[in-house]
Parts: structure tokens; sequence; C-alpha cells
């Protein structure tokens, strides 16, 4: 059998991809490109690049059956991308899966369109004028014999059954016999002829079935249908072949499944008992006729032998599985993503060879700071970044529209209260209440509101700046310091200092908010453990002693009495002894100065054990629901629905088991009136008066720390959010940003509210909570990830709904604090999910064997992973240690170190490695062009992985200077177009 | 091309499989069995069935590599079963996948087997002598000029360097410049012969490396190796191709990473610039060489006609991807189970063609009552079942060596005792302390040892059966009910009654199970909600009031004082009024009549959330520790270590949590003392003297009864362990397990002890722990599941424990009850996991599209799998209704009543949806054999799937005739011999 295709090989061959084909006989060393007479056939017939996209492909096997003495034509199997076959017993799809074939059937189905008859572009209105014409076609050629035509015709015009309709409805008792009907193959084939019914089972106008088939929405709107047809009969002694292309698509009545027009028909019909053959016959086909190029060749096929080099094509590139090492039952899964048909194509049209090659690779390319070009003018960046914002501005509304929206707006709008609350507490504490929940409240709904409304990335949440501790004591002082910060931020946005954020790489970005998760993690533990303090168990409660527990309300003895400053609510003198102090409430004990004697004073019963259930179960429920996207049960939508709304739907169940509980576990309790929070103040911060004028100077210098902590935090946070993985369209803003930070912390200072910067955290949150899958397509394709839904309003409507929290305390006091500690280790944990540093930790503790096909181990070296992640582990530990010892006041210098460990790195690794694990630094002249180069290739071997064809890079070696060019020219803003 | 082939399909074709080959020209109906020339070849050298089974082979794959100026091989994938890569950058092994080959590769592989070197049966004894030969033939031949031979002898006995070797430790300052090594390819192979070297790398010895290598115990012992050489250099105009099969398998020196004879070696060199095309002719070869039917032709070839026959055979059967649906640089993991290469060599071997078909679909095969026969003879089960379980007497000792033994101890005994305990409680209060939790360890400790001594099947594990509420209240009269149960047992063993089991199907199994699973959840949830009822919350708690909640004990009013029957502890009469009330506990108080007053009485802080606590928390740790073995994280055996003893470490992670707490949650108290809970009585019970005459014989009624709820319990019990998908190597025994039971009441009737009776949870937990799975022999290929630990040792220490639990009292205390009550909980869920019911419950909630691939699926429509389930979920609705309330006592009588049930689905459901969702009833006859056929026909396309060729099918129609004679005999016991 492949006795001679050996040989054969020598004579040349089909040259996709360079590959090279291996002529053992000659001596000659081949050249590259080896143009087989295929090729250069289908390079005639692709090769014109101007062609309209040919239409997507529908197509449709139909076998033939012998139902109850009666011949049919049922559907078996149909293909948009991947193959859906009808299951045994006809009454269900499997999943769509990858066709297997086999290479017999590919070589057979090669026969048969060499041998059968080919009519294309065929002037076809009906299906039985079709059906004429090609049975005659058939016996003009001498393949049928004349005397066969009726019966041909006949079979072929027999009724198409589809899978859409539904089985006919037999009585229960009838099941058992129907499985004897197959047995009657013989009898129904021999009978038929003498049956007198119509030729013509086909109707002309699609049935309503077609019509309502659901099944329409997963097909483009453009789409033709090519229909396969086997079957075997008793009357023919060989096969009948034919392909037929239609001149015009045309809806062939009942013979495909949706009202999709036909174009493409072939028919398989052969003699008995070789059905199994047929089948894969016709799955071959139509396998052949999903696949990109093929339907490309088939609709531009001039004659027989293009068709023929079109399956040579496909074979050449068909990927073979050892019959030892897999299972042909196994049906395979439709991949992630299979590679772009574009590759194969490009081979054919000579003229876009170079840019193929240099571009198809690309996949993650464009670099972190697109858009981002250093404009030499003042404030350069930050008209650049309006500009580049202005056409959104009515798109950042209307995109908010969907259902997700809202589940993002409750989840951040409780993140936010939530911090709010924690942090106005702290800082009314710290502040000796100049500063309190209310001013908590208030500034993080003007800051971002504000921000929301006029920031250059909206997708960012603007939280309290931690408080620093006791440097601010006066809010005259406070507010010169955030004039000058203002003023400082203000110069930096000027001059275009964003810039530094290129230096910003995945290694001090995801160092910076693995930090910020960890804190978060490690606050909401606290948190949760304060209640085991706060709430303190007896743990030697002996429920059978309960008569000995007891905590009384002791009256003072005479002498410490009047030590006391006696003061009773009614401002009137107290006579402690006139109290009946068994009847006083702890608070009131205390207040009066008696004592509280006996062995339960100091123990809460139950409340601590309570909030743990409470925090854990909101965490676990959360993480639950979270991946119950992933699940099996429900359909898509709903399981998205829940997914999206996991942590509402975790807050409502805890918030309902706590009312049931009816215990007393500490609530979110909003303050209720507009008010500052000291009686004494106005809202509104005189600058001058209260200290000397040199104050006024000399807090240029505390602004300065905080400048560089607002601009450090403010712009890895936005880094992170404009991270190349989120797919973000619409640009980012980082001078903008910058611009109305600044503005806001002179407008806070004036005010007497807290500064407000990006929320590395809760941003993240916003992010994961808008992402977008692609409504998978065809069936079986993956859903993508398209971006994130970038707009203003979800933002917006996060800041108002904390604005008027003031009026919703009713609703928020039933909610418990240790579920809303639950959603913050939620936030912390699951911003830790997709940083690489994270995996890269998780495989210290994975044998190598075990490890993720992560493709940086394909390419670096485990022991240099491992290397890199203990640095960075380092760091971080060397941050958490300062963050909270009293050096605290230096992190955000600090976060600079971390940039600056990044360029020592430069020195231990190779950039190779580096590209890998992280980015490339930009550096001067030559040398960061080299690297560029190396960006590139790096990219390039993304694409391609080891595929370290000499032939590509050289082909692509003008692409890359091209490509080299335009960065370089958006790194040095010689044009500002080529940014937009 | 493909232009000539397509031709050449005609001239005839290897007929694997019965394929038949579609002649398009040729008008005459090709015969199924069309022997090519090819397939002649290879039925000749493999058809004889004699001879001894060829080795495994290990492939090897090195190519040339020029690094820093040196030529060397380098290894760059290896071959067990699957393909396992050197990543790029050489130190790392990438995970085993399956071999995805080109269609091209495999081609030029062929023609390179055509035109090269085949030496077969060469003597060689080392590296050099055997390249020395080779160069020779193909000079001889003409394929190489003379004065290239050196160059290529000095190229061929480079140095290997394997995968194994570290690599050399490059300072970190090195590692950058590494990158810029790989460019001098050109210098140094123009170089290479100028250098004076010895023309020798290689040593003959293995070296220390080799010998090292762990990765040998992956390799099979009496594998040999195949080593694939390929390599391009500059001085070969055309390839250098030799096939060399030794004579005797040698080692050769350094050549293979492992010390591993060489049997085979294959050389590819040639001209520069297709090192890619050169690597995939090597990985096609080697892919070849570890193919179970290439390589038997490998070994037995004759010549390289052979070989190419071989080829031919492999191309015949690849699984063929199309491009547009399938990402080449997707690395296939290995499936689970692949076909066996048995199929494929059974066409070559025409004497087994008929029973290679028969047998090669079965997979799942033997029936449940395997082993199980009827005899005739009196006692004739009984003693088949002695006689079957005698010869494993031994091994059921030996083969409990081995660390999950200990687990499956500590995890039984925990759930034996907790059940001892709580059913002795409520046995105590029901029968006025006659039995309490004494006799039920003693019992229990008992009736385990002895049935695990000497039971047929020494894996179920006996517990207590329910008790009867109140119907047994004498224990003479119990004494009489259990002897006459024992003496209908053994009558119902004498009769071979247990042949009933056989009526026993999957839908009464399953239902029976998921009853008890589900008995098990609720009683675990009940117990769990106990807590809080016994250990109220006092929902109103206001931590600010704890002054005001007290509990005092007052003295009751001198009136009623008076009307109490006051005792003291001493005996001595008390005074009410000298007790110091307000110093006594709660219970004190009670029961020197006094009152208690007060609001926090009734409450008992903490108590029942901790124990929630520690429930819910046992529980899904152990469900997630369960799981960890599938994890990526640490080793496989400490993985494996962790999901063994997930119960153990999830018990004492929450002892020890509770003991951290310190709060008196409820523990499980064992009794110390070795006598009869009620004082009254002795051990032994007296059969006569306190009833009349006639109650030893009505017991009778009352005694059939609970024969029957022993025999179902026990028998269902015992097909449930039974099961094949247990794969159970020793075999059942039915009549013994149900003698023991009969003696053992009986025994305990005597004893006052309460009666035992398998358990179907805990006896499926205890099959659950016990499961060895295969150490993986070649990577990549999927641990498989091997069977059950069968022994004896487990069972006995785990009833000696229970006996001896009275001195492990002050260890057993610290372990709270809801902890215990959290791993009931457990086992009722674990035990429902694997049960095709539950699948099916879940299907009702799953999308069409999202069920899983389940093969009943693909053959039984989905409305008639529903209609089944609903049918078994009413089923057991019925039966819990029954179960809790009155009717309890006709629950045995009920499984009865699911049986016949199942019956009556004969009726609804046909036998081929029945086969697949259930098992076949046996039947008479006739219809029995039909209905054999049918189970054949199921199993064979179970295999084959739906394969539905006719060939087959009459193939094998004589096997199925052979098969079924013994079926028959098996089930009525012509010949003991057969089950044996």
């Amino acid at each position: 059998l492949w006795q001679r295709l050996g040989q054969q090989t020598k004579n040349g061959k089909t040259c996709s991809q360079c590959w090279v084909l291996f002529g053992m006989n000659s001596a000659l060393p081949l050249l590259c490109v080896v143009v087989s007479p295929a090729a250069e056939r289908l390079r005639y017939i692709l090769g014109d690049e101007d062609d309209a996209p040919t239409p997507t492909l529908f197509t449709e096997m139909d076998t033939l059956q012998h139902e109850g003495g009666e011949l049919e034509w049922r559907e078996s199997a149909r293909w948009v991308k991947f193959e859906e076959k009808v299951e045994e017993g006809g009454e269900r799809w499997s999943k769509p899966h990858v066709s297997t074939l086999s290479l017999h059937s590919l070589f057979e189905l090669r026969t048969c369109l060499q041998t059968g008859s080919i009519l294309l572009d065929l002037e076809g209105y009906s299906l039985p004028q079709i059906v004429d014409e090609v049975v005659e076609r058939q016996v003009e050629d001498g393949l049928l014999a004349p005397e066969l035509r009726e019966k041909v015709v006949f079979v072929l015009l027999r009724k198409h059954r589809h899978q859409t309709k539904k089985p006919i409805h037999r009585s229960l008792a009838d099941i058992g016999k129907s499985s004897s009907t197959s047995e009657c193959l013989s009898v129904c084939v021999s009978t038929y002829h003498s049956q007198s019914r119509s030729m013509n089972d086909i109707s002309d106008a699609p049935s309503t079935d077609q019509l309502k088939n659901k099944f329409m929405k997963k097909i483009p709107r453009d789409a033709e249908a090519s229909n396969v047809l086997v079957g075997e009969v008793d009357f023919l002694e060989k096969p009948f072949v034919a392909f037929v292309r239609l001149a015009q698509a045309t809806t062939l009545g009942g013979l495909t499944e949706v009202p999709v027009p036909t174009r493409f028909l072939f028919v398989l019909l052969g003699p008995q008992g070789k059905s199994k053959s047929y089948n894969e016959i016709g799955r071959a086909i139509a396998t052949l006729m999903v696949d990109d190029l093929f339907s490309d060749v088939a609709y531009k096929a001039r004659d027989r032998e293009d068709l023929i080099a079109g399956i040579d094509e496909f074979l050449d590139e068909v990927i073979v599985l050892p019959p030892g090492e897999w299972d042909p039952k196994i049906r395979i899964e439709p991949p992630k993503k299979v590679p772009s048909a574009d590759m194969r194509k490009s081979v054919f049209s000579l003229n876009e060879l170079g840019q193929m090659n240099g571009t198809a690779g690309g996949g993650g390319g464009s670099t972190r700071t697109e858009g981002e070009s250093l404009d030499g003018r003042f404030c350069g960046g930050l008209f650049l970044d309006i500009k580049r914002k202005l056409p959104w501005l009515l798109s950042d509304f209307y995109d908010a529209f969907h259902i997700q929206s809202i589940s993002a707006v409750l989840f951040i709008y409780l993140g936010c209260i939530t911090n709010a609350i924690t942090f106005g507490g702290l800082l009314g504490d710290a502040t000796d209440n100049y500063q309190g929940v209310m001013e908590s409240f208030l500034g993080t709904a003007l800051a971002g509101v504000v921000f929301c409304c006029f920031g250059g990335q909206p997708l960012i949440i603007l939280i309290n700046a931690q408080p620093d501790n006791g440097v601010i004591d006066y809010m005259e002082l406070r507010l010169w310091i955030g004039l000058h910060s203002c003023f400082q931020c203000l110069v930096l946005v000027a001059t275009d200092a964003s810039y530094i954020i290129k230096y910003i790489t995945r290694f001090t970005e995801e160092g910076f908010s693995s930090l910020i998760s960890f804190i978060f993690i490690s606050d909401a533990i606290k948190k949760m453990a304060g209640s085991f303090k706060y709430y303190p168990i007896n743990r030697g409660y002996n429920p059978d002693y309960v008569t000995m527990y007891k905590c009384d309300c002791q009256a003072p003895t005479q002498e410490s009495l009047s030590d006391l400053p006696v003061v009773s609510t009614d401002g009137s003198k107290l006579n402690g002894t006139a109290l009946d102090w068994s009847q006083l409430s702890k608070k009131e004990c205390l207040k009066y100065g008696g004592s509280l004697v006996g062995n339960s004073c100091k123990y809460v019963p139950d409340l601590a054990l309570m909030s743990f259930i409470l925090f854990f179960g909101t965490y676990s429920m959360t993480i639950t629901l979270k991946k119950f996207k992933f699940s099996r049960y429900f359909p898509t939508k709903l399981r998205k629905l829940i997914s999206d709304f996991s942590i509402f739907m975790s807050i409502m169940t805890f918030v309902g088991l706590d009312m049931l509980m009816g215990l007393q576990t500490p609530k979110l309790i909003v303050p209720t009136e507009f008010k500052p929070t000291r009686s004494g103040r106005g809202w509104i911060v005189k600058p001058f008066g209260k200290n000397p004028w040199w104050m006024y100077l000399a807090s240029f210098v505390p602004a300065l720390l905080v400048t560089i902590l607002i601009f450090m935090d403010q712009q890895i946070s936005a880094v992170i959010v404009n991270r190349k993985e989120n797919k973000l369209k619409k640009g980012c803003g980082y001078h903008l940003d910058l611009f109305w930070v600044g503005i806001l912390m002179a407008t806070c200072s004036f005010l007497g509210l807290p500064w407000y910067v990006a929320a590395t955290v809760i941003s993240i949150a916003h992010i994961d909570s808008l992402k977008m899958e692609s409504e998978s397509s065809a069936p079986g394709e993956q859903p993508q990830f398209l971006g994130v839904r970038e707009q203003r309003l979800t933002g917006i409507l996060v800041f108002v709904l904390t604005g008027v929290s003031i009026f919703l305390a009713p609703v928020l006091q039933f909610i418990p604090m240790p579920v809303l500690y639950g959603v913050f280790l939620y936030m912390g944990v699951a911003s830790l999910g997709g940083i690489q540093f994270w995996d890269r930790i998780k495989l210290f503790l994975m044998p190598l064997k075990h490890q993720p096909d992560f493709t940086y181990l394909r390419h670096v070296p485990l022991r240099k992973v491992h290397l890199f992640t203990l640095v960075q582990i380092i760091c971080l530990a060397v941050l958490w240690i300062l963050k909270s010892t009293v050096a605290a006041i230096v992190f955000p210098v600090m976060i600079l170190g971390l940039m600056v460990v990044r360029k020592m790195l430069d020195l231990v690794f190779s950039q190779h490695d580096l590209a890998w694990l992280d980015d490339i630094l930009p550096e001067k002249d030559k040398k960061k062009k080299e690297d560029e180069k190396k960006k590139k290739d790096r990219k390039k071997s993304k694409g391609q992985d080891d595929d370290s064809n000499e032939e590509v890079r050289k082909m692509s070696l003008c692409t890359l200077i091209h490509v080299e060019r335009i960065v370089y020219s958006c790194y040095y803003g010689h044009s500002a177009n080529t940014t937009q």
C-alpha cells in the first residue's frame, strides 16, 4: 500500500511552514521552498488576498436509515467547528469534540473525489433538480447504469429527519419492541421500489421545525450549509459519489436542520455491508468542509484537482496519534485555543509571507506601557491622557448596563463601607475625633465620585490612605501638608514623571500587590481574632455549676465613693446609697463607680464562636459559590449569575443566619447624622492663624514623604489594573489619575477629610467582578476572556451609595461585622490568585513531575525560577517587617527599593530568563535595542514555542526592525499619533 | 504527492479489524478479508503464538549537539510508553505525554528504512565495533563515500550526555554568557576533524551515573533499550541511515541513561539545515519502537520488508486530528486506559481469531454471582464457600501488613465504638438496662472477632442490628427468639437460600445502600442538632446586662419539702434548712428538691456552637484531606499517606482544638469496668423457667421477622462488598457468612448481648480505606485500581480494640462526640459516592450539554434514564417513610419489595436499557439464554462501543455460545471446578 508513497515524496512537496522535504536519494541539498503542483494550485486559488472572506460552513451529515420499512435520511452528526454526534438511540447530541479520523477514511475520500462526479457552480434551485442533474452527470460519465437512475433519485429524495424533532412518543410498552426494527434492513431495501410512494419526500419551504431551531444562534449569520449524505443500498454494485458546489447558496427545503442555505452537497451511496466505512468517509469530508483552509479551497476550486490539492494540504498538516498511546474511543474535548488557519494560508499568498511570519507569533504582545509615551512638552502626558479618554466618555456610561454591574456595585460598596468604618474608627482614636467615621464616609464618597467621573482609569477604587500615626495632629498643619503634596503631585504630572512606571515590572508589581493582599488577609484574621478577646469565652464553664456563675454590681465603699467624681446623666448629684446597685447594667455600674464582682463578669457567651462561624462561613461560601461557574449543574447563565453574585449571596445567607440566631454580634453601624465627628469644628479648615509662618514652608518635607507614598501607591495600583492580561481597551491615564489624586488631596485637606489613594486589593476585586467572557459561538469552543466592562458608572454608584449610607443605616445595621471581615479575607485571597509570584511559590511544594505546564518552566531552569522567587520572598519579608515596625514611615521609599532590587537582578539573571519570569527593563540606546529584539524573540517563541527554525527567524528580521522602530518612537514620543 | 496513492488502495490492504477496503473502480464486492502482502508478512512473523513475549523496550533519543566547540550526543527525549522530552535549557523533563507525530515524519521514516542500511541480528559487543560494521555496510552498499568513513565513525563515537547528569554548576555570573554558545555551530563542525582527539569517547562499562539512576525503577526488569541517534553534520550530502538489531541485547557503555542492554540502534545523520525534520523522524521511530505491535515486528523481522510492513500496519491504525481543530503544541496527557495491542495482534494470529474477538471487548465482565453456584446437595453452598476460602487463610493474615491497614483500623475502630456507644445508650433506655453500653461493646467485640476470623467475607463489619422497639422485653424470650432465628438461618444456609442474591441487582443494592447512607447522614445531623437542644443558647443575651444573668438555687417552701422523698446520698435524713442552698450545683439543687430561679438557668453558653464547629470542621477537613491525593503538592507517597490518614488527622486536629479551648463538650465515655450494665443479672441467660412453655414455640413467629431482616441486611451488604467494581480476588462466601451470623445470634442471646449483622456503611468505609492502586509503572501511565487489601487482620484488630476499649478509656475520653458525629457524616456521604443511582440523580440538575460522558448515556435515551431514577427515588421515599413510622417492623419485607419492583421494571424497560442501567435478572430456559446473549452483546458493545460491524458479530457468535455454556453451568453448578 504505502510502498510507492515513499518514493513519491521525493518528487516534491507542499512546503508549508518551510518544512524541508527530506530527499533521501537525491544528493542535492534541497532548497527551502520546493513548490509541488498541488501547492502551486493552492497558491493560485488562495493567493488572491483581495477576495472577500468565504462564509462559515455549517456541515450536517445524514445517513440513510430503514425505519419500520421506510427509507429516510436521518441526521447523524453536525459540525460548526467541532463534531457533535447523535448518540445511539437518537435522542441526544454528544458533547462537541475534536473529530478524530482514521487515515484510511481520508485516503478513501481522496479516491472518492478522484473518481466521483464533481459538479462545481451548479445552478440549483431545488433538491429534485439538483439530484437530477447529478444523476444525469453520472450516467453521462458512465459511472451509473441508466437503469439505476430512478432508484438513486428515489433514495436521494427521501425525507430528512433531524435531531431537533422530538422522537415520536411511543408508549412505554412499545419501547421494548423497537429494538428489533433495525434487523429488517434487507427486507426494507428490497421492497422500497415496489411501494407506490411519491418520488419526492422533500418540501421546498423550510419547515417550522427548522425555523424554530434554537441551534441557529450558534451558527454565524452569514453561514452557509454543506450537506453530507451517506448510505448503503442494495442495488448498487459500486459506489455513487458526487460533490456539488452550487453557484448560489440555496435553501433546499428540509435538507438541513437549520434554515441555512446549502452551498455544498456530498453524496455517497454504496453497496451494502460497508456502512461503517461510508460513515467514516462522510465524517472525513464533513471535517474537511469545516476546516478553514479546505473550505476556502472548496469555495474557490476550479476543478477536481484543486479539491484534491486541498485534501493533500490538509493531510500535510494533520496530527497523528500513535494507536498504542491513545484510545480512539475517547472523545477529545475541544482545546482552549486552536491555531489560526492564517499561518497555513499565508504560505499560499506570497506577498504576505514576510508580514505573516512576523506577526503570527505575537500572541500576548503589546507592552504594558501601551499608549504611554513621554512627551517633551509641559503637561504633555496629561493632555495625551485626556485626548485618549475623551472619546470613550459616553461609552463609559452605557457600557455599564449589565446585570454584572449590580453585583459589582454591591460587592465593592460593602468593601468600601467596611473599610471606611474600620478606618474611620482608627482615625477617630488617632486624631482625637477631629476626623472620624463621618469624615471617612464623606471623604470616600467625595473622592470616589470625583475620581470615577474624571479620572484616567475609573476602574480604580480610591480608599483612605493609611493613617500616618500621629504625624498630623492639627488640622491646619495637615492642610498645609496636603497643599504642598497636591502641588508636588501636580509638578509630577506636569513633568510626566509617571514615565517611571516603565520600571515597574512584574517583579515590583506582584511584590507590592502580594504585600497588600497579605495585609488584607492578616487584618481580616486579626480583626476576627479580636472578637475572641472582646468576647472572652469562659473556658472552665461547667453546665452543672450554673448556679455559681454570677456577676453582681457592688456599691463602692464609702471612702472610694467620695474620691470619685460622681456625675449623673441628668446633672444632679447622685447619692451612692440611693441607687439600687443590683439593678444596674454593667456600663452603668462602672459609670457610677461600682465594681463588678463574680466569676462570669469578664466572659461573654457564644458571641466569639458565632462571630467565627459567620466569618469563616462567609469566606468559604463565597469561595465555593465563585467556583460554581465551573460545575456541571444548572444552565451556564444561571451558574454565571450565581458566581457573579456569590459574595452578595454569602452575605445574605449569613446575615440571615445571624438574624435567626438573634445573638448580639457586632453589627455594622454607620453614622446617621450629617455632622463632623468632633462637635467643635466646622466643615472648612482655615489655612492661617494657628501656626507660626515657618510651619507653612516646613510642611514641605513631610509632604514629600506623603507624595512619594501617594505616587507609588497610586501608580502601582494603576499598573496592576492596566495589566495587559486584563485586556483593557480604553487605555490608561496615569497622568490624569495623579492629577485628580493631587486635586482631591487639597480639597480633602480643606474639608478636613482623610486623603485618598488607589486601593490595590479593592481595585483588583472591582476588575474581577467586571470580567467579560465571550458567549461561546460554535459548540465546543471555549469561552474566551474578552476584557473588562470598562466604565465609570459602577464606581460612581459605589461612592454615591457610600455617601447616602447615612440613610441606609436601618438596613446596614443587620450586617454583622464578622461577615464583612469574611468578605475582606476573600478579597485578599482572591487578589492573590492569578499572580505569577504566587504560582511560583507553590512550585516549591510540588515535586517536579507534578508541576503544571507553565510556559516559563519550559524555558527557564527550575533552580533559576526558584532563585527568582526566593529573592521576591525575601524582599516581601523585609517590606513586611518594615511596615510593622517604626520604620513604617519609609515604606513608600522601600517600594522604590523593590525597583532597585529588580535592577540588580539584571546582573544575576540572563535577559532571556528575565524575559520569561519578568519584563525587560527599558535601557539606553544600543543595549535597549538589543533587549527589544530579545523581547520580540521571546514573544515570537512564546507564540511558536520551541520552534527555533532558522528560516522563520531570518524572514521575520525585517519585520522586527520595523516593529522596533515603532516601539522606539512610542517610548520617546516623536509622534503622538502612533500611540492613538 | 498523494496522487497515485488512491489508486493503490485498490490493490489490496491489510484488513485489520475487518475493515473493508473501498474499491471505487472495481465493481466486485470485496471480500471481508483481503490480505495484502504486508499483512501476510506480519501474519507470518507474528502468527506463531507459542513465541515468548518480546521484552519491553525503553527508547532513548539523543541528538548531536555542539557545545563549546565540542561535539556530543545529548539526550533529548525518552519513551517507556509515553514521550518525555528534555525541555529547553536541558534541566527538566517534560511531563509524559502522547507522542503527536506528523504524517510527514512517518513517511520520511518509511523512506529512511527503505533506503538506509538494515542490519538484523548483528553480533555486537561494543559500540565502536557496531559502528564500524554499520559504516562498512554503508560503504559496501555504495551509500557512503569511503573517504567519509572516518568522519562518520568519529561523530558516532562522541560521548553521550544524559539528562540525569546535573548540569555543570556554573557561577551565577556565567549564566548570562551561555546564551551565545549555541551560535558556534558551523565553526565547531568544521574544526572537529582537525582536533587531535581520541576517536572514541565511549566507555565500555556502565558509569555510576547510569547505575545510580532512579529512573531504573520505572522500567520493567526484563526491558531492553533501543537507541535513536539523530544529528546534522556538514560533511554529508545525503543522509546516513542505519537500523541495527543486535543478536543479543548488549550494554554499550554510556549509550543509554540507564544500565539497560541495547537491542536496537537507529542512526540518522544528515546534511545541515534540517535538524527539525531529523528530530521528527527520530521521534517517529522512537514512538514506533515503543508500540507493542511494531516492537514485536522489530524483534521478529526477517528483512527490510517486514519492518516496512510493520510501519504500514502502524499507519493503518493511527488516529488523525484535523489541523483546524487541534493545536499541535498542546501536549496530550496520557489517557486513563489505552486499548490493548492484543486486538491488533489477534488479526495476525489466525487460530486465535475467534477467541480474541469474543473476549477482547469484555472489559467489566464477570457477573456479580461469580463463584456463587447452586449446588443441589445439602449444605452444598456452605461447603463450597469453605473450600473456596480455605486456601486464602494464610494470606488473609500476611496480606494485612501495610501502613494503610493502620489507618483503616483506626478509622473503623472509631466508627465502631461510636456506634456501640450511641446504640448502647439507646438500648439501655429501651431495655431498662438489661442491655446497655457494656453489652454493646462486648457483643461488638465478640461477634466481630468471630466473624472476621471465620466468616466468608471478612471485609464485612458487623454492628448491632437496629433495636426492635420493645419487642424483646425479657431476656429469656429474647433468647428463644434468637435460638429460633439461628435455626432458621442455618436452614437457609443448608438449603442454599443465598442463591436469591442473584435477584439483588444494582437497583436493589444501590437503593438499599443509599437508604442506609441517608439514615447515617440524617442520624449524624440529628445528633448534632441535638446539642443545640441540650445546650440551649441564650439568644437575647446582652453583654451589657451581664449583671442581670443569674441562676439561683432556692430552697423549697416548707410544704413542698415535706411532700418530697428526701434522701441523702449517705442515707441519713436531710433537713432542708440545714443546707446552704446557694452553694449547691444544679444537679444537687434539683436532687434536694430545690428549684432553679433566674434567667440563665436554662442556657448553656458556647457548647452548642463549639460542638457545631467540631462537627463541621471534622467533616470538612476529612473531605478536604481525602481529596488531597489528587492535588499537585508533595510527593505522591506523602499525599497518599495524608489521604489514607485523613480521618485520623482530622480527629486529632479537632480533639486538639477542643483541648485547647478547654470547653466541656460532650466526650466519648466508655465503661471502665467489666460487668453487666444491670447489676442484678449474670452473664448467662437461662433458657427456661420464667415463661410458659408455649412461649418457647410461639417465639418462632417474631423470629421469622428477625431472620428476614438479618438475612436481607446481611446479604445485601455482602453483595455490595462483593461488587465486581471492588475487584475482590478471594471470592465471596454468602453461605458461610450467614452461618456465622446465625451461630453468633444464638451465642449473643445466651450471653444477653445484642444481635449483630453486617453494617452496610461501615463495611463500605472499610473497603474504601483498604483500596490498592498500582504504583504507576511507565511514566504517564495512570495508576490502576488493583483491588482491595483482602484480609482478616484489620477486622480482627478493630474488634479486639473494641473489646479492650475499657482500658483505653483514659485516652478515649478526650474525644468529643461532635467530632465522631462528623466522622459519621463523612461515612454517610462517602458511601454515596460512586453509586450510579446518585450520579443519575445529579443528572436531573445538569443541562444536557454539561452531563458527563457516562457510557449508559450514550446508549439509553435520557428520559428513560430519568424514569428509572425516578422509580428508585419513589421506592426510597416509601422505604424512608416506612422506616420512620410504626411500620418499621415490616421494613425487611419491604426490601424484598424492592426486588419485586425491579422485576416489574422488566415490563416497562427494554432489556437493552436495563442491561445498561442495571443488571439482567436471571430467568428460565430459553428466555434466559437470550438475555445472556444480550448481556454479552452489551458487554461486547461496551468494549467496542458502537461498533456494530456485522462481521465481528458473526465471528464472535461461536465464542458467545461457548461462554454462555460456561455461565450456565456456573449458575446451576454442574461442576464445582468451574467456579474456583
